[in-house]
């Protein structure tokens, strides 16, 4: 039976040029990048060259680009890492981050900027959050599950006023943006300068590229403790062998996510729209998220008073993979913390379906997936 | 040029075999294993079959084994996964470890256990050093530098008559034995019953398996707190979308290593020995380590009066890769600390080279690389 995978946000599989250039590394130049001897070196030439071309893309210097063994574990090494610095000092997160987020900052003193039915950020509350002792504030760029798009620039503003106010007042802490750009790259600008973000996660899983492949970008003269000690590598900042197959998957994976965004994006977008009108018009539903400020790939939906087991139950079986939420929480049995956060109630939380397409997907799979809703839906 | 490769302790190319089976993963079977349709759940059965695998061959149950992104991630969750749950405690780790286990234990109270002059660990001292208050003591199996293998099953006996005085004494405090077992899987035993351990790291990269995959065994009851969270993945002890290639690269590289163990132990052992005599007939050097308690294809030798940069170079130019020590810290103008604990000088140990063989060794190679020593000590 062919699939109609439509749970991009979830995982992506390996592009082939991707694959291509992993190959060599698995084989003829295994060799540790640490190691001295010619070929070793030419290995880590290779780390230097991936670094290079992920620093091209999203603005960035080579040693300003932490390889980690994937989006999680960057989040992790972002908040952790700078909590530990600044003991005492208190950080500022979303409320509907990730749970990579989420977790490393409740071990911290952590406020949650509440977001808006939309699921944008409320710059007000964060502003009013912000004191003299925030060292990082963590605001995701596409929210995995409903797709809004938040205003990074815009808190990136507000970070600025704030550095400006404690130079001022004498105050030497400092304040770090960090965004978790995980669904973000096929679609929205990475340029930290543009976005003003001192810390930036990446994940390959999510592009066509390696599984717990990533990066943290750390903008220079940011002060991050590592989480995994040893050899010292990345800078120091993450310990043990490079994955080198998978970092430089990665860095060809991010190539052909940004190369060709403008036009994926117009495509993407145009099937996700006809999709949310024909889901309108056929079934009595409620698009969750943003309007306007959505991820193009992201389609989040309510089918009122319908149980979203059931119905994803039934596309499976006919072959549709789509999910409730995010695959890390797919086993729990509890709503999404990101709807409930923007005032969904758990009885709708529980008739939501979360679509999410590709580059790939193709109309005649949107038009097969409508159908078979009806038939689920009425059943 | 033809290279004669003869650093298998820093990295191993991956087996065939092992690309084989994780190929697969990384196309059609690429999806989630978190997600609940019905083929990102055959994803998720086969992550389970290569548990099950893995815990044949070290005799432990699945849900005992911890996938994580690697040896150094392994080690640095059983360190500081431990002292963490355990605020005030004290740790006790050898003073050879590798770096991966001896910096997240000196963030704790942590005690070095002394080595005799053939790197082996002074039990004596180690009964010395166990108080009321240590929780956990880590002495890696075979040591990477030097090839000794350190007295596991002893140590777990001494670990065995602490419990049995605290139970006495009514102290609940516990006390777990960690061995970083990543040179071992192709020479050393690995059942973690008979060795008696309660954590066990173990490492793809170094068996013909990915870079950056490794398990953690951790034995039912074990607390430990997880340093990477989020989703929840790996039982809450790892979280991240699961590398699951990697993962079952690593089940199957560990079934390759271990499957033929004594015939490789013996042809690898006898090729060593070979190498070490002939060193010790043509030139003035000094094996180090432990005579008989070896890892069979570890030979770490001193060269009186030479520079091993010098000679590894030259080694280097004529197509032969080995290394000063382990490639972490091959970067580093240090003297291995190993070394250093063995008693061994700094000037020896700038004199000191590491060859670590392989199965796929041949004599041919060995007599080649004896002919360019000869003419590099001679330069």
């Amino acid at each position: 039976m062919n699939h109609i995978y439509l749970d991009y946000a979830a995982a992506s599989p390996i592009h082939p040029d991707v694959l291509k250039v992993m190959l060599p590394f698995f084989s003829e130049k295994f060799y540790n990048p640490s190691a001295l001897y010619s070929e070793a070196r030419n290995v880590k030439e290779a780390m230097n060259s991936a670094r290079a071309q992920i620093g091209q893309v999203i603005g960035a210097r080579p040693s300003e680009i932490i390889f980690t063994a994937g989006g999680t574990e960057s989040a992790n090494l972002a908040i952790t890492g700078v909590a530990e610095c600044f003991p005492g000092s208190e950080i500022i997160v979303s409320s509907i981050e990730h749970e990579a987020v989420l977790k490393p900052a409740n071990k911290y003193n952590a406020n949650l900027i509440p977001v808006d039915e939309k699921g944008l950020v409320k710059l007000d509350c964060l502003r009013e959050l912000i004191s003299d002792k925030t060292v990082l504030i963590s605001v995701m760029y596409a929210n995995n599950e409903v797709g809004t798009v938040q205003p990074i620039k815009d808190i990136s503003e507000i970070v600025k006023l704030v550095r400006v106010a404690r130079l001022k007042k004498g105050i030497k802490t400092p304040i770090y943006l960090h965004t978790d750009a995980a669904q973000a790259p096929q679609y929205l600008d990475l340029n930290v300068a543009r976005l003003g973000v001192d810390l930036m996660t990446l994940n390959g899983g999510k592009i066509y590229g390696p599984k717990q492949s990533g990066i943290l970008f750390v903008k220079a003269g940011v002060k991050l403790r590592p989480i995994i000690l040893g050899g010292g590598q990345e800078f120091g900042y993450r310990s043990g062998t490079e994955n080198t197959a998978s970092c430089i998957g990665f860095a060809k994976a991010l190539d052909l996510a940004t190369q060709n965004r403008t036009d994926t994006s117009k495509k993407v977008s145009e099937l996700a729209k006809y999709f949310m009108r024909e889901l309108e018009n056929k079934f009595e539903v409620t698009i969750n998220g943003h309007k306007k400020l959505r991820i193009p790939n992201n389609i989040h939906v309510t089918f009122k008073g319908a149980d979203n087991e059931r119905v994803l139950f039934y596309l499976d079986q006919n072959g549709i993979f789509a999910s409730a939420g995010s695959a890390c929480s797919a086993s729990s049995d509890e709503p999404s913390h990101v709807l409930k956060a923007m005032g969904i109630s758990d009885k709708d939380a529980r008739s939501s379906i979360r679509f999410s397409l590709s580059k790939d997907t193709t109309k005649d799979e949107i038009d097969l997936v409508l159908k078979k809703l009806a038939s689920a839906l009425k059943a």
